[in-house]
C-alpha cells in the first residue's frame, strides 16, 4: 500500500493512495475515515513526522572509495550521523542552494519510516517495526565535512532531507535498484543489495542505543557518483518499487 | 519565574514554581489555569519537548586541553553536534551506566530552552528568543568519540542528557558558576564567562544554518574537569541562580 501525507484544507493529513484517490486517515498507520481527495489535487507533504532522521555514513563501499575513504577494511559497524526534523524537505519542493558551502553534494538513498516502537530490536523482528520504505536525498555541504567539529552544517542544515513520494509498505529493501539523476543524466545506479549493512543489520545496531519512535526516518547510505548541485539543477532519486522524489535546487 | 514540568493526573504539565506552589499552565510559556499542586508532591520531568538537541563541544578551552584537543588556536566557530530527543532524562531520575562503554563520563553544562522559533538571529535579539536556562549532563561514552564515525553512541544513546530541574526565566548567562560534583566532591568549578562561544554567539551561529523551535535545548558546553562515573555514582550539576540537576548512575 501506498501512504501520501497531504496538505488538506490547511491541515497535514495522512492517506492511503490508492490508483488516483487519496482516501483519508487519521494517522500514517490507520483506516481511511471515508474522506476522499483527488491525488492530483493533493500537494503532498514529506511522508513522517520524525523526532529524529538517523543516517547511515558509508555504507556502500564504491562510495567510500570515490571520497578516499577506502582505509583497506570494510567499516565494522554502522557508522550514524544524526539530522533533525528541520532538515525534511517535501517531494518536488524547491531547496535553496546555501550561499555557505562551495561544494553542495546530492547523495541518493533508500529510506525507511518507523512504524512502531524500536528498541533491542532482533533480526526476526526488525523489518516488522517499519512502517514503510521511500526515496530519501541527503544533501551534503561536502567542504564542511571537513571543517565541522561534527557534520553539523555539512548535513543537518534546514531542508537537507527532501523526502517522498510517499511511504510504500509492502516491499522487500534487500535488493532494490537505486538511480539518482540530475537534470535527466544518470549519476548514481546501485542496489541495495551493495550495502555494507542491509537495513536489518542497520536497525538492530541503532536501537541497541536509540529508541526509535514512529515516524523516525532511517536513511540507509549513499552508493557512488555523488557531486555538485548548482542553482536551477533538479536531482531526481528514484528507488525501485517505490516512486520518484523530485527536488528542484533553486 | 521558575517554570518547572511535572507528572501530573498521568499528564505531563507545565507550571510556575512559586515557594511550595506549583500553579499549573497549558503550555511552556503561558498563564496560570487557576490549578494548584505542592510541589512537594510533584513529580519533576526534563523542563522541555525538544525537536532536537544541539550541543557546542570544546567550548572552554582548558576543557579543550584536558583531552588533548588543543591545536595551539582557539577555534573559530562553535563546534555543534546533535542528540535526539530520546537522549533525555528527568532531574533526579537514574541514568543506567551503558555495558557498552569502558569509559562513561560526565560533563555538566549550562543549558537554554528556545521560546519561540529562531531562524537567523542577530545578537541583538538573539536571547529574547531564550524561554529559559537550566542544568544540562552531557553524559558520554569517551572512549566511542574516537570509534564512531560521528558521536552517535558516544552522545545520543537514550538518556544520555538528562536537565532540570527547572528552567529560569530570568537570568544572565554571561558569568554564572557551574559546578559539577561526583558523591560530593566538586570535580568541575568554572563560570560561563570562560566560555570560548558564548550563548549569543552560538544561537546567532546555530541559527544561521538550523531553524530552532519551540522546546529545543541547546547545551553550552562543559569545563574542565570531566571524568568516568561509575554505578551507584551520584552527579550533581549545579548552576548558579539556577539550582541542582542530581543524576544517579544506576
Amino acid at each position: 500500500m501506498r501512504l501520501v501525507r497531504i496538505q488538506h484544507q490547511g491541515q497535514a493529513r495522512w492517506g492511503h493512495l490508492q490508483g488516483d484517490t487519496v482516501h483519508l486517515t487519521d494517522g500514517m498507520v490507520a483506516e481511511p475515515t471515508g474522506e476522499q481527495v483527488a491525488f492530483a489535487a493533493s500537494q503532498l507533504l514529506a511522508p513522517a513526522e520524525p523526532s529524529k532522521i538517523v543516517c547511515v555514513g558509508r555504507n556502500y563501499l564504491d562510495h567510500i572509495r570515490e571520497l578516499g575513504n577506502d582505509s583497506g577494511d570494510l567499516p565494522k559497524e554502522p557508522g550514524i550521523f544524526l539530522k533533525g526534523p528541520n532538515a525534511l524537505a517535501e517531494p518536488g519542493g524547491t531547496v535553496a542552494r546555501p550561499d555557505w558551502t562551495e561544494n553542495f553534494h546530492f547523495e541518493g538513498e533508500l529510506a525507511l519510516v518507523i512504524g512502531r516502537q524500536a528498541r533491542q530490536l532482533s533480526p526476526e523482528n526488525a523489518l516488522a517495526h517499519v512502517a514503510g520504505y521511500t526515496c530519501g536525498l541527503d544533501l551534503t555541504a561536502r567542504d564542511l565535512q571537513k571543517t565541522d567539529l561534527q557534520w553539523f552544517r555539512a548535513k543537518a542544515a534546514d531542508r537537507f532531507c527532501p523526502l517522498g513520494p510517499w511511504l510504500e509498505t509492502e516491499l522487500d529493501p534487500r535488493d532494490l535498484r537505486v538511480q539518482t539523476r540530475v537534470n535527466g543524466e544518470v549519476r548514481q545506479d546501485s542496489r541495495t543489495s551493495h550495502m555494507i549493512f542491509p537495513v536489518v543489520d542497520i536497525l538492530v545496531y541503532v536501537t541497541r542505543f536509540v529508541t526509535l519512535e514512529p515516524g523516525d526516518i532511517v536513511l540507509t547510505g549513499t552508493p557512488e557518483g555523488v557531486g555538485a548541485l548548482q542553482t536551477g539543477d533538479v536531482v531526481e532519486v528514484e528507488v525501485e518499487g517505490i516512486g520518484v522524489l523530485p527536488t528542484p535546487i533553486g
